[in-house]
């Protein structure tokens, strides 16, 4: 199976249309050649249906947008985990700001990716909430303030203060836990401000997958991490 | 693309493991075995990451279990319907009783079902709620009693009026509505009693997907159509 | 117990601090004080911690803004219909678009209400879902467009079709479900167009509870209603 | 206002009709003549719409059930905290199993509380949610396993561990933190044995609510506290 290392760069492709099907494909293409140019780490997360294609088209870890709780049963309409798991996924996202979940579930959802082997990655969206998150043990944790997505004002100018303090927050809890950030990355600046505030990664969407030449923005991205 | 005919049995795998990946791309074969030895059109549901593995292994239509309203945008961890659609389904279950919708988003839904040419299946359990649907203008209800979902016991026979007055009741609002029931079918004589209470089809999972010979049990449903 | 008569203006205090607690209470005396001098029927949707103050306060309805389907039982934080009722509320919003309900629940809901005597208004946002939700039995169908909620722009000037479709298309399924539309009602002039349209009433919520003098607009609704 | 000391004993009333209405005022009653008999102190959580009247009708601490963590505005249907603090209410229950909340939410909550000035009881199912919730900096968290909850067996009984790992985990996290126990408490011995395994009172329902002689049982777990 393809590995997760650190620092990555994770790129949520949400239900964006430019990330849809084909669109998808063409998108986890280029971040595996991006990968393979500059040896960062490219993880992808595509949408459920596009999970098993995309697993068999390139070599960098897939992740779900989301998995349930649920065990094998009676569930219709449900992202089983070892569904998503058998399709080939390394990780999924959860809680992303689009998609909460109780936070009975978010424990839920972080023991069965453990037990299944899948990467853990939940979305927070303060200091607060972070530390929350950590106290379940995922494998990472990235913070993500809610009124920055989409906006291309990057937290890690708009609110420095909440990366340092997310970072230092969930390392107190567990020092083993990830902490990514997210929300308004738009350029190779934005990335290394991230990892100078102590993440070891970012986590991103519409930066790359709405832009004009996702491979030129993912090359960007890669060269701000490896520069720092 | 393979066309939906009724009759039809509807089979959805849920998140039962023996439907899940590879067992569920061994269950949509047996489908479309019996479908071609019968005639009878059958249709599965499978898990969002197993649809288009399915699509690409029959010829018998493939339903998504579940759709969100959303159009392409921001909606991390929903199910886009361009997405299921250009995976390859044929239509989707709506509001099944495991992934009930608010009313709103049964209308939202049926309306993006029809804009994307998706065969439309909206599940209620009973009566009036059927009728309410009907309103809605979906392609086929699925009538389950919540109460006898995975009992063996099958509303045909425990509540045959039920099935009766959904399909007059459906029939008053919009005589185009395919009505289907379902819950507890297990055997060929409840499929051949649904039909001869006036439905076009039965909604079937367990009785199916946990059959020790799926195969056999799907030819004894086919029969039991055909003979009526 | 007050009985609900229509025509009917119904005020949706929400969760405005010009409703909450005290300023609640004055502002069901404010619609006490017009429906004596007018004749015309008031309705008053106060928060559930204000309705038992307020029914004791004033002489017109008093209803919930919403109610859970559960029966009394282990429901903790739910909004039971006994309670509602024992409190003295004589019905209640259901399925509003600021709390929209699973479709099997609007008919769940509709169904207690009914068994405790509340009168049932549901929420619709347009004419399919009006249409649907007829289907159900309720007492009462408010259709509100939700784009136009707490714009000031009202339906019954910027979609009258959407109001006399509904109301049509409502009386088609069931010529005793009173119709009133809401949404951006403001002043007298669009009361009588929405009476006009052939509504029996309108919900109205900012129009009123955030109005600089709340009895005087209410006085004006009243005689848009008795004049039209 | 009414002071919450701890040890304390938290009522909920559910949605139990034993609890609703009259019958709510005379259980609150009879928890006053508790608390003025022995000193220890009792919470009472009645639903929404008999807050009001309980507050009125007793000098001890009455809290909610639930509230939801909107600022005033247009969110009709939801229980406004402010709405809530001018009833009279002391404190409030958060994410109880029956009504469980999204981790955002927990934090939102617990925040709006704080700046009320109401105390904040967060629900939680096992020892890494009762973790998780003390990094959010409630006033108290109620260790609560699901499965029990109804039983009449009584978790300080069936899984000791859970109750001393959480207290431990969530001393760590933050001292000031009280911790309850809930499910299954139904006599004095279970309160006496949460109170031995470090809790600071317990959190009960059916046990007292659903009693033959509710006074009797709380006066059995009054003694139960003070006599540790």
């Amino acid at each position: 199976m393809v590995t997760v290392k650190t620092p990555i760069i994770l790129v949520n492709f949400k239900t964006y249309i430019e990330g849809t099907g084909k669109n998808g494909v063409k998108l986890a293409k280029d971040a595996e050649k991006v990968n393979l140019e500059t040896g960062v780490c490219f993880g992808v997360a595509p949408q459920y249906v596009d999970i098993p294609v995309i697993v068999q088209s390139v070599d960098i870890p897939v992740f779900a947008q989301h998995i349930d709780p649920m065990k094998p049963g009676s569930y219709t309409g449900h992202v089983l985990p070892e569904a998503v798991k058998e399709a080939g996924a390394a990780g999924t996202l959860i809680n992303h700001s689009e998609r909460r979940l109780k936070l009975a579930d978010v424990d839920a959802v972080v023991a069965r990716a453990r037990e299944l082997s899948l990467v853990s990655v939940v979305c927070t969206n303060n200091i607060a909430v972070s530390t929350s998150a950590a106290a379940l043990q995922p494998d990472m944790i990235a913070v993500e303030p809610p009124e920055l997505i989409g906006t291309g004002i990057p937290v890690s100018k708009a609110k420095p203060e909440i990366v340092t303090s997310t970072v230092e927050s969930v390392r107190r809890i567990n020092p083993k836990v990830v902490v990514l950030c997210g929300a308004g990355i738009t350029d190779g600046e934005d990335v290394a401000a991230a990892i100078r505030l102590g993440t070891q990664g970012v986590l991103v969407a519409s930066g790359i997958v709405k832009a004009k030449n996702p491979y030129k923005v993912m090359l960007e991205f890669a060269e701000a991490v490896t520069k720092r």
